[in-house]
């Protein structure tokens, strides 16, 4: 049965600040934001890796995930991480000299030392190998050890649109979020990406925490003084709480913390809590890496000075799927699901339906044309650590 | 870092009511019931397929799956769908004569073409292809097209199991779930399981719906003339309700119903409805299946005999993942994390940590034992199926 709906919907058009709380990742400023044009973002992000002992092409590779993630509105995993990067490659918590390696292989599998080089490099080496794999056999499946922080999980996944692929990627990180009925963090906020290619529209890209809300909400609503819905998070006896500050520090100190995707048990978050095990399972369990409590715990922007010593030895996983190894037409089929899913009528009062992806590929959309919007006080910090690593200062636009 | 908590971990004891609300499914019954012998139950399944036209080898495929579902207390996919499977053989909406095929194949991929058979059938039949696959090439890939309602999920990813591999399997189903922003329902509660070999403990098994709880719930609720959390269903405009009454209606007309894991969007709903597609796009459209809005409306025990007289055409995923391809080592790695997530103290108040497939568990182990817990509504209707049927009713410990 055909869907009678079916019809395509072109792009939408955004001019208010309405449109933008509507369509846009919710962490996309409207006030108090500076804008800084991409390129210059990318020379920034790569001049202070340089000058914290990264190498040339890896500096590249890092700044282009980081910048990525800033033109999506993804701002928890921008450049507001670069300090903590360029922190790693100073003090020797991540090996600036070394080199992924391609440690056990065989025709649709592998697993990739990281050899605690920096996350993204490792990333970009493992997807690319699993891309490799996946037009060869149908299917690459590709673990990574010994690898740090990544990034925005769906750049990976994406990494395969541009060779007709499927992609997924999944990292374990260091614990924050509570399981269902525990007191204290024991999972990380462990995301689940995938993008598919589509024919005549954008691209399908899930890229999703499997926590209720990344840690960056939280402190959103700590700085606006907001109360916290309850099923965000617990505070430091394990019980869920409407208190930000509470909240906040509970992430930094290691009590309380973030709840899993569902929130109370009664309403499913122990799917959520399965969810992130399941992260765990298919990467830092299957690849020996660390797994759960034993992740190194977070190195939060809060404690500022407070840099690690050590790798985080996590486990990511990234997977190429070939469709036309299954049946052919598949981008074409995308488009029709896309089409229904956005066609559906909205319930009252409610903005239109979106698909994954679609949010952040509008932000994108508007930066790259008219500059990167950047907090006030992120930029700030960046003076900072542009002093700290004797670098020319990022330049506004 | 190892963690200072690792331990061994015993099985856990029940022994009153209390125990099993905590750690049984929430389904168990604790009043109410009458007691059915493991094997009599299997009896009687397959009876009524039998009459029903279906051949042996099928009706005690299927039958094997709806009884593993009740011993789990996964009652939602139990015997209570025996009639309607029944009904499609009947009817002729499902082929009694079909035997799924491989329509086509590669070294670690398939599709099967379920030819519209019993959707266990097709299910275990793809699932023993992805394992075959799997013990060769590391991965198995397997989708089945043309296929119908499977039960649970979990029984196929267990199949693995028994290889000592990692088993996932996720199927779409019909619309139920109304996506973020929607009014009305457009995806199934595709479920998605993951289940992992351990060493010394029990597997990891989980078996979870993405939409925010099962219709069951919601009915359940309804029965008991209990307010609905919000979050867990929309009303026929679309919005959130707390009105059990107009949910399971909703679900039954296609007006409203379900909302995505997450719930709220502010929760995180939009996760959810994220996790739904990305089970439609490994499945129904990768398969070149139904998917989406096209799925047949669900055949509701609501609505008693409106059986269905065309198949579902689902399309379901099935993985096999020999963990001996990448490092060796992983059962025992499995019991640390299980142990890990189980040795966690609790939060205040709470009783003690899970993880996933144990409460289903728990109550396999009981209900084998001492017999299947049938609610007393549910062994009146399967006395009144015996009667369509001509076969001898179900007999009662």
């Amino acid at each position: 049965m055909a869907w009678a709906g079916l019809r395509s919907i072109s792009r939408r058009t955004f001019s208010t600040a309405a449109d933008r709380r509507h369509y846009f990742p919710s962490d996309f400023p409207t006030a108090d934001f500076t804008l800084v044009g991409q390129e210059e973002l990318l020379r920034f992000c790569s001049d202070c890796l340089l000058s914290s002992g990264a190498k040339p092409k890896h500096a590249d590779c890092v700044a282009r995930v980081l910048v990525e993630a800033d033109l999506r509105a993804v701002y928890s995993h921008g450049i507001n991480r670069l300090k903590m990067y360029a922190d790693e490659c100073r003090t020797g918590a991540v090996d600036v000299e070394a080199e992924p390696v391609v440690e056990r292989e065989r025709a649709g599998t592998a697993v990739v030392s990281g050899r605690n080089a920096l996350g993204a490099v490792c990333g970009e080496f493992s997807m690319s190998l699993a891309i490799e794999k996946a037009k060869t056999h149908g299917i690459g499946w590709v673990l990574a050890r010994n690898s740090n922080h990544y990034g925005i999980a769906g750049h990976y996944a994406m990494m395969a649109l541009d060779h007709g692929l499927i992609g997924m990627s999944m990292t374990n990180t260091s614990p924050l979020v509570v399981p269902t009925r525990a007191k204290n963090p024991a999972l990380g906020t462990n995301p689940i990406a995938l993008a598919a290619p589509t024919s005549g529209r954008d691209p399908f890209v899930l890229d999703m925490a499997t926590s209720a809300v990344a840690l960056g909400k939280v402190e959103v609503a700590h700085r606006r003084g907001d109360k916290l819905p309850l099923g965000w998070s617990v505070g430091p006896s394990g019980l869920p709480t409407d208190d930000a500050e509470a909240a906040v520090h509970s992430s930094v100190t290691g009590k309380g913390g973030l709840m899993p995707l569902g929130g109370l048990e009664e309403n499913g978050g122990y799917k959520g809590y399965g969810l992130a095990m399941l992260v765990e399972v298919l990467g830092g369990v299957l690849a020996d890496s660390s797994f759960g409590r034993e992740v190194r715990t977070w190195q939060s922007p809060l404690l500022e000075g407070e840099g690690a010593d050590e790798g985080a030895n996590l486990g990511q996983t990234f997977v190429a799927i070939d469709p036309d190894f299954f049946m052919p037409g598949f981008p074409q089929r995308m488009d029709r699901f896309v089409d229904q899913m956005r066609g559906l009528p909205s319930a009252e009062g409610q903005p239109a339906v979106m698909v994954p992806g679609e949010p952040e590929l509008n932000a994108r959309r508007e930066q790259s044309e008219h500059g990167i919007r950047l907090h006030d006080s992120l930029v700030e910090s960046l003076h900072r650590l542009a002093e700290e690593c004797g670098v020319p200062r990022v330049g506004l636009l």
